[in-house]
C-alpha cells in the first residue's frame, strides 16, 4: 500500500493507492504555503488522513527540482534548498520520496497507463511548458538526473526561452507555443474562424483545433505547423533514447486524433532513425489524466 | 578475462583484456569480407588467437546496428539481418555480444577512461558523423535502444542529413560539418591562412584549428561557429539526460583545448538547465583513443 501526494498550483491532493494503482482513499486541501516547516507539517497531516495498513513511505510530486529527500527549488511555491524529508519526519516517521511533477506523471503512466508492460518509456506533457519524464530499464531518471527534454534546442538562435536558451523545443511544442502560433495566424487572417472560436474566453490551446474541426483553413495550417514542431522534438527524443513508448499528455493531447495524434505519428515515423532498422517506438496518448500525479508519486519507491 | 574485437573500416583488431582493462594480447588482421558465414568464422579464428584462461564470452563492436546476437545492418560491410552469434558459435562455442562502435567506445571510456567512477555517462564521437553512446544507471543503452543522438534536429528545416531529416546535429558538429564550414570560409576569404594550411593534403578537420593557432581571423571564426554548434547539441543532450560526464572523442577532440574544450565548456555551462540547480555535468576529453573499441567490446558483458 502506498501514499501519493500531488502538489499542484492551487491544491494538495493525497491518495492511498494499492499495488494495482487504484486510489482507495483520497483527500484534497487548498495549497496554503507559509513556510517550509509548515508545508512539511501539512504534508504529514494530509498523509495521515489517507493512511492505510502497510504504508511504508510517502511519495510527493511537485513542480520543480528535487535531490533525494530535498527540494532544490519549486516553481509555484517559494522553496529553495529545503530538506523536506527531514522536516516531514518530525511529524510522520516514514521515508519521504520526492519527484517532480513530470516524472510522477511518467511513473503513473508507466505502471498503470500508456507505459504499462514496457521497460523503456517516455512521457511528454504539453502545458505551459513541455514536461518530460523518462523511465529507462525500469528506473526513473529522477532527482538530479530528471529530464528537461523541453529544453533541447530545435531552432538554433530561435525564440528566447525562459531557461535562457534560444529556440528550445518547449517554445514551439507547448500549449503556450500553440497559443502564440494561433494569435499570429489571427493577426494575419482577420477572416479566419479562429476569431469566432476565441471570442468565447480568449485564445486557448484548443482554439486552433476547434476552428480546424469547423473547416477553417488558417486553423488547419496552425494545427499542421504545431504538429510538425511537436514531431520534430519527439523524433529527436526517440532517436536519442529509442524508448518503446512515448506518451503524449497534457491538455493539448485531448485534441481530435486526426488533427494531433495521427499526423504526429506519421511525421515521427518519417523522421525516426528506426526506419533504418531496430525498435519502432509507439506514440500513445497518456491515459491517467489528473490521477497520474497521485499514482506516480505513490509508486516512486518502485522506480527510484 | 575478456576478449574484445573492434571491426573497423579496414581492419579487425582483437584483444585479450583483463578486469582492469589492460590489453594483454592483441592481434590485427585486414578486413576481408566475403559472406556472413566467412566473417563469423574469421571472428572465431581471431578470437582463438588471443584466447586466454577464464574467457567466457567474446564482444564485438561494429559500425551499424545490432539486436542481441544479431546484426541489423552494418555501414561499411554488406550485412543485413545476420544472426552473427549463431554463425559464430559453429566455430567457437562462446556467447557473442554485439555493440555498435559508438557504444563500445562508451563502454571502454566508462570503465577505463573519462567515465570512470560514474554511473551516468555519455560519449560524443566526432568523426564522419556524430556518434553517441549512453550508459545510464550503469547500463548501456545498447542493441535496439542504442542512441542516435547525432540525429536530433538542431536547426529545423536545415541542411539535409543522410538519415533523411533536415538540420540534424551531426550535420553541424561532425568533422564533416567542420570541413564544410572551413571550405565555405575559404571561398569567402581568399586571403585566409586556411588556404595555406589546406595546401598540404586538402581540407581536414584539423585545418581550421591549425590556421586559428597561427592567428588567422577567418579560421578563428570557423572554430567559434563550430564550437557553438557542438555546444548546442551537447547542452541539449545534457538537459535531456543530466549525465555526470560527457566525453568528447574522435579526431576533432584532439584540437587545442583553448580552441575546443574550453569554449565548449563555457558555452554548455551557459546553456545547461543545471545552472538553475542540480547536477552539473562535466565535459571531458575521451582518454582511450583507438583502444576504446577493443576494451569496450571486451567489457560489453558488464553493461548489457
Amino acid at each position: 500500500m502506498y501514499i501519493g501526494i500531488d502538489v499542484g498550483g492551487t491544491n494538495l491532493k493525497a491518495g492511498l493507492v494499492d499495488g494495482e494503482g487504484h486510489i482507495l482513499k483520497a483527500e484534497r486541501i487548498p495549497l496554503d504555503f507559509r513556510s517550509p516547516e509548515q508545508f512539511a507539517e501539512t504534508l504529514a497531516a494530509l498523509a495521515k488522513t489517507v493512511m492505510g495498513e502497510g504504508v511504508q513511505s510517502v511519495g510527493v510530486g511537485l513542480p520543480g527540482a528535487v535531490d533525494g529527500g530535498g527540494v532544490l527549488f519549486t516553481t509555484n511555491i517559494p522553496m529553495k534548498d529545503v530538506p523536506l524529508e527531514t522536516l516531514f519526519r518530525r511529524h510522520l516517521d516514514l521515508p519521504l520520496l520526492l519527484g517532480n511533477d513530470a516524472d510522477c506523471a511518467a511513473v503513473g503512466e508507466f505502471f498503470c497507463g500508456a507505459g504499462k508492460g514496457t521497460e523503456d518509456f517516455a512521457i511528454v506533457t504539453l502545458g505551459t511548458g513541455v514536461g518530460a519524464g523518462l523511465i529507462l530499464n525500469g528506473k526513473l531518471r529522477g532527482g538530479v538526473a530528471s529530464s528537461e527534454a523541453g529544453h533541447m534546442v530545435m531552432r538554433q538562435g530561435g525564440e528566447p526561452c525562459n531557461c535562457g536558451r534560444l529556440g528550445c523545443w518547449e517554445r514551439y511544442a507547448s500549449a503556450t507555443g500553440l497559443i502564440q502560433l494561433t494569435k499570429r495566424a489571427m493577426e494575419a487572417h482577420p477572416e479566419s474562424a479562429l476569431h469566432t472560436c476565441a471570442a468565447q474566453g480568449g485564445v486557448e490551446g484548443r482554439t486552433a483545433f476547434q476552428a480546424a474541426e469547423a473547416g477553417d483553413e488558417t486553423a488547419l495550417a496552425v494545427c499542421r505547423e504545431y504538429v510538425e514542431n511537436l514531431a520534430c522534438g519527439t523524433a529527436s527524443l526517440i532517436n536519442i533514447l529509442r524508448p518503446e513508448v512515448v506518451a503524449i499528455g497534457g491538455g493539448v493531447a485531448a485534441a481530435p486524433a486526426h488533427l494531433l495524434m495521427e499526423p504526429l505519428r506519421e511525421a515521427v515515423g518519417r523522421e525516426s532513425f528506426s526506419r533504418h532498422g531496430g525498435r519502432v517506438t509507439r506514440i500513445l496518448p497518456a491515459e491517467l489524466g489528473n490521477d497520474a500525479g497521485i499514482i506516480g508519486a505513490a509508486f516512486l519507491p518502485r522506480v527510484l
